[in-house]
C-alpha cells in the first residue's frame, strides 16, 4: 500500500477501446490498496494530426501557440480516462498541467519543470480518487500553457511520482521491459530485471521508444524507483533504480546500437588551444549533434579531428563547415558513411578495466575493423561498417553471456 | 477606431482553409484601426467527434469531464487562428476561457458567467496584438473548466464586449443577417438592416442558427450592440440595438414559424388554484418544455387545460401524465399532431391593438382554422394545421408588408 504514479503512453490509449484497457490496468493496483496518480499522453496519432492541421496554416508556427494546440491532446486522453474509471464504479477526476500544479519555466516547447505543488492532487486521492493528469504539459509562473518536449509525459510521471513522495512510477509501454539489446535483431536478447539510471541512460538509444533520457535523468536525481513494463502483457517488467543488487556479477548489462552513422575527418587544422570548441561551437550553433569526437595531432603541429554525425546531418555539417573555412583554417574535409555504432554498458566496467579490450578481440576475431573509439565509466562504444553491426551486436551478446539470466542461480 | 469583439462559429473554422480566411476578416477591422478581440468556436464537427469518442466510453459521461473533454475543441482553433494571423504579419495570441478571465459558476455543462476580469486582454489590445479567445468555456472558482452550454460562444463574445465596454460585437455566422422570415420558404424575405433585442428574441427560431436566444439577452442587459453578419459575403448584416430608429413604421418585423407542433388537451380536471401549477411542474421536472398554455373552464365546475409540445416529446408527455393520473386527478387526455406554429413579431405591436385580429383576418380569409393563440406584447402566436404552414407565412408576409425595405424612402 502506497503510492503509485502510472504512466501510459500513446499508444496504450490509441481508442476508446484500449483506454477501457488501461483503466482494467489501474483498477489493478488501486485494488490492491494503493493510492493512483495516472499520467497520459496524447490518444495514438493525435498528436501529429495536430501538427499536421498547424502546417497547413504556417510553416513556421509559433511555438507559444504550438503548445496552445498540442496540450489539448492530453486533455482529451484524461477526460476519456476519467469516464472510463467511472464508468467501471471508480471515482476519478483527471487535472491538466495548469490544474496539476506542475509549474515550468517561460520557455515554451521544451520547458523544464521548477516546481510541483501536490496539494490538489494529495486533497483527491485522500477522497479516495484516482487522479489522472495531462503528461507533456505545465504552466509558466504568467499563466502560459507550456509543454516539456519530446519524452514529457514519462518527465511527467516522474516528477509526480518524486513530489508526492510516491513508492514507485511504472512506466506502461508496448514492450515487456528493457532488455540486454533489441530482441528485433537478436534472437537470444533477454529482458532485463533490473538496471541501474545511469546503465539506463547509456542504453537509451535502446530505449528510446521506452523511456526518454530526461525522465531518467530526473528520477535518478529524485532518487524514484521505475518500472518499465507492458501495457498488455500482465508480466513483470524491468526496474531502474540507484542500486542494483541483482545481477551484480554481469559486467555488460547491454548492447546499444545504431546504424546511419558518418564519420567526417576535417584535416590540417592549425594546432591551436581554441581549435576544438570554435569547430564543435560552430555546428552546435546550428543544431547539429555530433557524438564520438576523435583528435589527433601529426608531425608537422597541425591537428585532425574527426566526428560522428547522424548520416542525415551530413550535407549540413560540411556545408556548415565549409562556410566557416576562413575561420577554421583546416586543409580539407574528408567523411566516411554507411557506418554503424555499437556499444556496450554496464556498470560493472568501471572495476574491470579489460572489458574494452575483451570488446576490441572479440570484434577482431570476426574481422570487424573498429574505426572509432570512445568510452565511458559503463560504456564502449566502437564505430564499425554498417554490413557488420547485426553480426557485431550477436557476437558481442554470446561473448559478454547476457542471455544468461544470471539472478535466478 | 475602438475595440471590436468578433465572434466565428464552428462552420466559419471548419478547416485550416477557413481560418485562413477568417484571419483577412479580423484584418480588415484591425486595419481600419479597431482594437479586435476574436471569440472562435470548435472548428466544425469536431465537437460531435468528441462526443462520439465519450459515447464508445460511457453512455452517461459525467459532466465535469464532458467540460474537459469539449473544451480542447475550442483550444485548438484558438491555437490556429493566432497562427494564422502571426502568418499574415498580425501578432496575435491566444487565450482559453481561464486565462481569459472568464469565470462562470461552479456548475458543469451549463455554468453561468459570473464575473469577467478583461486585465490580460485589455494588456494584450495596449500591446497591439489581436486577442483570440476560447468560446463556451470559463473557469470555477475553484479552478475547474466549464462551459457555458449551447450557443455558448455567442454569450462569450457578448460578455467579453460588455466587460471590455467594446463599441460593438459582431457574431459572424453562414447567413448575411437576419430576415424577416426565412428565405428558403418565403422568396420575398428580406434581410432587416436592424431589429431590438426583444425582437430577437421573439424570432429566436428563426435566428436559432444565427444567435443564441441566452447571448442576446445578455446583450440587452448590458446594452451590447450586435451585428449579425456573414463570414462568406463582405456585407452589412443586422444590427441588433435597445433602440431601433430605422423602420419605426414598421408594426411586424418578422415571422417566425416551426413545424411539428403537438396540442395536448387534458380534459376534466378539477378546478382547483393549484391545478395549473400540479401539471407544469410535473412536466418541467422531467425537462419537457410546453409552449402555449389555453385553460378553459366548463359548466360543470371542470376545467381543461390545452398545451402545445414539440411532437418528439409527445410520448414522454403522455407517459408523465398517465404516471400522475392520481395526482392530477382528471378524466382523459387527447392529442392533435401535424400542427405548426407562426409568429408575427414586432414591438410595433404595442401601440397597435388591432394587430392580432388583422392576423387572425388574413388567416381566416385563406381558409385557415387558428387551433390556440398566444399573444406577448411584441408577438402574436398561432396554432394551425401543419399543411397551411409556409403558406399561412407567406401570405401574412406579404400583407404586413414585410418585402418592402421601409428604411429606405
Amino acid at each position: 500500500m502506497g503510492i503509485i504514479v502510472q504512466k501510459f503512453g500513446g499508444t496504450s490509449v490509441g481508442t476508446a477501446e484500449k483506454i477501457l484497457n488501461v483503466a482494467d490496468r489501474i483498477i489493478q493496483e488501486k485494488d490492491n490498496g494503493n493510492d493512483i496518480v495516472v499520467v497520459v499522453s496524447a490518444m495514438g496519432k493525435s498528436t501529429d494530426q495536430l501538427v499536421a492541421l498547424a502546417e497547413q496554416i504556417t510553416a513556421k508556427p509559433c511555438k507559444r501557440e504550438m503548445d496552445m494546440l498540442l496540450t489539448t491532446g492530453e486533455q482529451v486522453t484524461i477526460s476519456l480516462l476519467s469516464m472510463a474509471l467511472k464508468e467501471k464504479g471508480y471515482d476519478a477526476i483527471s487535472f491538466t498541467g495548469w490544474q496539476a500544479g506542475i509549474k515550468t519555466e517561460a520557455a515554451h516547447g521544451n520547458a523544464r519543470i521548477m516546481k510541483i505543488n501536490p496539494d490538489k492532487i494529495k486533497r483527491e486521492l485522500t477522497n479516495g480518487k484516482v487522479v489522472v493528469v495531462a503528461g507533456f504539459q505545465g504552466v509558466s509562473n504568467d499563466h502560459q500553457i507550456t509543454t516539456l518536449g519530446r519524452g514529457g509525459s514519462d518527465t511527467t510521471a516522474v516528477a509526480l511520482a518524486a513530489a508526492l513522495h510516491a513508492d514507485k512510477c511504472d512506466i506502461y509501454t508496448d514492450v515487456t521491459g528493457v532488455f540486454t539489446t533489441d530482441p528485433r535483431y537478436v534472437k537470444t536478447a533477454r529482458k532485463l530485471d533490473a538496471i541501474s539510471y545511469d546503465e539506463m541512460l547509456e542504453l537509451a538509444n535502446l530505449g528510446a521508444g521506452v523511456l526518454h533520457p530526461r525522465a531518467v535523468e530526473f528520477a535518478k536525481n529524485y532518487n524514484v524507483p521505475l518500472e518499465v513494463r507492458s501495457s498488455i502483457e500482465n508480466e513483470r517488467g524491468t526496474i531502474i533504480e540507484e542500486d542494483t543488487k541483482m545481477e551484480q556479477s554481469l559486467v555488460v548489462r547491454g548492447i546499444a546500437f545504431e546504424d546511419q552513422v558518418t564519420r567526417v575527418s576535417v584535416l590540417g587544422l592549425p594546432n591551436e588551444l581554441t581549435t576544438l570548441s570554435t569547430i564543435f561551437s560552430t555546428l552546435a550553433n546550428h543544431s547539429l549533434n555530433v557524438d564520438i569526437i576523435i583528435q589527433s595531432t601529426t608531425s608537422d603541429n597541425k591537428t585532425s579531428i574527426s566526428f560522428s554525425v547522424k548520416t542525415r546531418d551530413l550535407e549540413d555539417t560540411i556545408t556548415i563547415l565549409e562556410q566557416h573555412k576562413s575561420v577554421l583554417n583546416y586543409e580539407r574535409i574528408e567523411s566516411e558513411s554507411g557506418l554503424s555504432k555499437v556499444s556496450i554498458v554496464g556498470s560493472g566496467m568501471v572495476s574491470n578495466p579489460g572489458v574494452a579490450a575483451e570488446m576490441f578481440e572479440v570484434l577482431a576475431k570476426q574481422g570487424v575493423e573498429v574505426k572509432m573509439v570512445s568510452t565511458s565509466e559503463i560504456k564502449v562504444s566502437t564505430v564499425i561498417s554498417g554490413e557488420h553491426m547485426v553480426n557485431a551486436v550477436d557476437i558481442l551478446h554470446s561473448a559478454f553471456e547476457l542471455s544468461k539470466d544470471t539472478t535466478r542461480v
